[in-house]
């Protein structure tokens, strides 16, 4: 392998584009060659902006010798199938957050990877994030002692939701499962319980799958996390934490576009949020890739390991669980 | 009866204090003529920094003919049988919250006030807090849509926690009762189930109750609310409310003393929250004890209602029953 | 005398019913006896108000052997002669600011209160706010090192400003004056020179004096000041100090009325400015007259002196010298 | 000519690695062809990182038939004759601000430009940064009403300051110019006076040079503007601006680089300001360089012309002026 990881990507959708992008022109050590789409316009035009050649077979692009690497950036339920080719090829993995729909496949796609001994690595990018670690530094330093209570708010601009059918628990398998990540991630202890509740809130919405919800963890020491989750921000995209502990509490705030403030007769106005999940966490994008090209090319365990992609999808579906059943659900009903 | 409602204060503790001085100075249309507590010192000090008479019998205080009205702040296992010694002399009834200890003597109490017709009120007192109205205001009048969820955090500072023996549930019959009420208020719908988990998270917590809780409230039309309550801050008395909705959220903040920063080669420093609830709150003490005094001149009913104070305490028991027995408790199993 | 000082305060207009609220419920050791107005209503209105006697002339309410002291709130070309009149009947007096409208004035009031070794303290109330106090301690503390910069912004509403003819030099007597006495006051040296500019700025104006100016100070150590003044704000009332120094910078910034926070599709909003000094000031203006009481209780020399106030006086002078003339004045032109 | 500009960069200092690393990477239609510096070593160290050929002679470079436009990163003092030289060989001009040390070099470098029809862009970088253009476009609006005061903050860290000698004047032309250029660019008229005063306040400073200073402007319709500049910030670099005006006021403020705050015992507690210039104003410029590639391309003036570039340098002399002689200086005294 040369110094530098070659990348095909499979998936040119939003998130998929954002990935060539960082990967043809920003990532350390990284390099894009190929782009599959079954969409051939999709691959044609993201490959044509990046420099590299386009498929419209994920097998044909898995097959290339020049590609080091695969970035699974297609819907969730196609990961597994994707990652057990790569694995096969002895291609290393970079996927998209969930690792799969099911914990079933998940636990297949991660078995394929570790059989193949080729690196397995899910994309939760919230934990490249310079304010969230700088939060996570600050923590794991004492500035706020032992902590005690977590507060999660991310919330989708309203915009970015569709009338779309989405599979039951949609909302904790694809947004949720960021904070159920971080969360056990700041603690440091496997979650004990969860419960989840809130709602369809959408006036006329035609979909099943709550737009809404509160999550709540159970840590085995008594520490307990909030959740506050909702594809219905009418203010864009509001993601924060603040964090409580026996020394003072610390927040990660919002972060708005521009810093500037007018005051007049109607009051102190600032700008709001942003409004595009890759415009505010940029730098995260970016710098998971170059973690991940990293542990590649000096053959180190992924940042993020199978096995804590699988713990956040094991909540996800107990938090899903816990919304339908109107309980609280133990992890451990989940093998 | 004359222009001004004459008041009676039974219990010279640190609320009561409060009471007394605000009813001696600073509440128009109230007037404060005797002072009670079974600590003769206590009572005579009060008395005498408020120009009343002092007592150490209720029943002596409660049979004076120049008292109109009763201000109960003593602990809460003892209010159900002051209320009923007042209402039988046919004073009115400004009690502290709790209600009562249990919902049987909480039932007495509302019962014998009912049965006597005299005003019962207890003292919510952020339904009279300037800034938690004014975010009622603003959200009664549209500026968030409809509300889709709530956090609150009410965190008391640390040195406010002794050890002494509390009995089981007083974390949310004492604290946490005020957001409980206060979330039905904002909402506007009864609470469906209630979901508490937490612990006693203190170092060498010699006391059962737990001094940190995360509380998850369901409403029947999906909405949710968290509450997140510790008595254990460091960093001092932390009272805040967001409330997010289709249009938009808005945010009560904390309260600090002072408004000046501070930057340096270290940082950007300010003065940090409030140490003393009285405080933090003290606008409102003086408006609730106002809003009550002008029930009684105008006979109309008391701005929170016997019901609703009920209906915070079953919440409460609701919360604590959650915490035992780590399951969600729907408030029907309350009668 | 008694342990009480008793005030005759003359002049009842906007701010000398603020003293008068002040004298008859909030300031300890003082008490309002007797109010003077040659519009006998006003003076009517304000003593029944306060629970004193009322007078439409200055001399009758003078003459009174129950007054201790005087609290002058009369226009400033009137000052020297109510001094003079009150310091020969042996009163204390409290005056408004500025001393006179003219230095030779000031100087006539001086020595008469002098002569007849009666207090004299001219009411710089920004000395006694509670936010400017705490920058000015931090500093003295030595928080942000020696001083080198300092910014003064005070900004009347729009809604203040009326169309009556001002004498020249109104703007810099009457609103700069705080800031001029303010600035030695955190710096600790007299001001070596003066430029001022600025214009009448308001559309339509009849009026000549400027409504909106900036004074540049220029200290002999090298320090300087700057002071942003205006009567056209918008916004409300803006009042506001930076200090600038070798480890770092403070700044007391502007108050609000409200604490709560709406984000929406528009942005992030907050309160502005509140509207009436008075709100903004209140609790310097009871601390002011509670110092002046003290002094005249315990034969203490006046918190501020009139040598003082005879300082920030010559500012102002120097000020509007520099502005009409369009060159830097030294303050030793002025004697 | 090609579609893209080929650049050879003059002086391989602080500044110069910063633009040379942009047209490398970062700046749409530019390429980093040639880096000059008289230091060998710095040369071909900045030509290395960047993909370019190192010169050490001016002349050199120049000359290359492959150079299409030239970046002047070089002393003030450097700047006309490198400037005639380019023009001579028919090379577009970048030049660091100022212009020149002297208003007569200046005036040569301009005409030389003119004679050869190339374009000359000094680089005001403030007129380029987001946050700063956000608060233009909002005045420009109207947001503000007519603008009556400015006042601009401009602190560079302390530990920037060295103690070699520089020329006189040194912190009006290398600091101030750019809150003298942005101030007439914001108000839109030019300015009538300068005032400016402070001292070298630095304990121990070998240097004559002022290290803090305040200038105050006035332009001919009454506006004024204030700017606050110092060499001695402890809290690092802080770049702000507030504007007042009839109808409110807007701020941009300072910038910081993380977005966590911190509440313990001790206060409130956030980032302070960045430390280093080429972080706060990095897209400003990537944005100026882009800009001026733009207009070399399309043949359209460049977006700060000669003219606005030498009257901020007027003003620069006007307020040394200003300060050495300790008097109001017409702008008119400079031709």
């Amino acid at each position: 392998m040369t110094d530098v990881v070659r990348f095909g990507l499979i998936g040119a959708g939003t998130i998929g584009r954002v990935h060539a992008d960082n990967l043809a022109r920003r990532v350390d050590g990284a390099r894009l060659v190929a782009v599959a789409d079954i969409d051939r316009k999709a691959a044609e035009a993201c490959a044509a902006s990046c420099g590299a050649e386009a498929f419209t077979s994920d097998a044909e692009l898995v097959a290339r010798p020049d590609v080091d690497a695969v970035a699974v950036c297609t819907p969730p339920e196609t990961h597994a199938g994707i990652i057990e080719a790569a694995a096969a090829a002895g291609k290393h993995i970079f996927c998209e957050k969930p690792l799969e729909r099911t914990l079933e496949a998940a636990d297949q796609a991660i078995a394929a990877a570790g059989k193949a001994k080729v690196k397995l690595f899910v994309a939760f990018n919230r934990r490249f994030d310079p304010h969230f670690l700088h939060l996570r530094d600050a923590i794991q330093a004492g500035r706020i002692g032992r902590p005690l209570l977590l507060h999660f708010v991310a919330r989708d601009p309203v915009a970015s939701l569709g009338n779309l059918p989405r599979p039951a628990g949609d909302l904790f398998l694809s947004t949720t499962i960021h904070e159920l990540d971080f969360a056990g991630y700041l603690v440091g202890e496997p979650v004990e319980s969860v419960y989840a509740t809130g709602g369809v809130m959408k006036e006329g919405a035609t979909i099943d799958d709550p737009d809404t919800a509160v999550t709540a963890l159970r840590f085995p020491s008594g520490v307990s996390a909030t959740l506050d989750n909702s594809r219905l921000s009418a203010h864009g995209y509001d993601q924060r934490i603040e964090a409580y502990g026996t020394a003072g509490m610390i927040t990660a705030g919002n972060l708005r576009g521009d810093d500037t403030r007018t005051i007049d007769a109607t009051g102190d106005h600032r700008a709001g949020a942003m409004d595009f999940f890759a415009d505010r966490y940029r730098e995260s994008y970016i710098a998971e890739m170059a973690a991940f090209a990293r542990c590649v090319l000096e053959d180190t365990p992924p940042p993020v390991t199978p096995a804590e992609a699988r713990t956040a999808q094991v909540l996800a579906h107990a938090a899903h669980r816990s919304y339908v059943e109107g309980r609280v659900v133990a992890v451990s009903e989940f093998r």
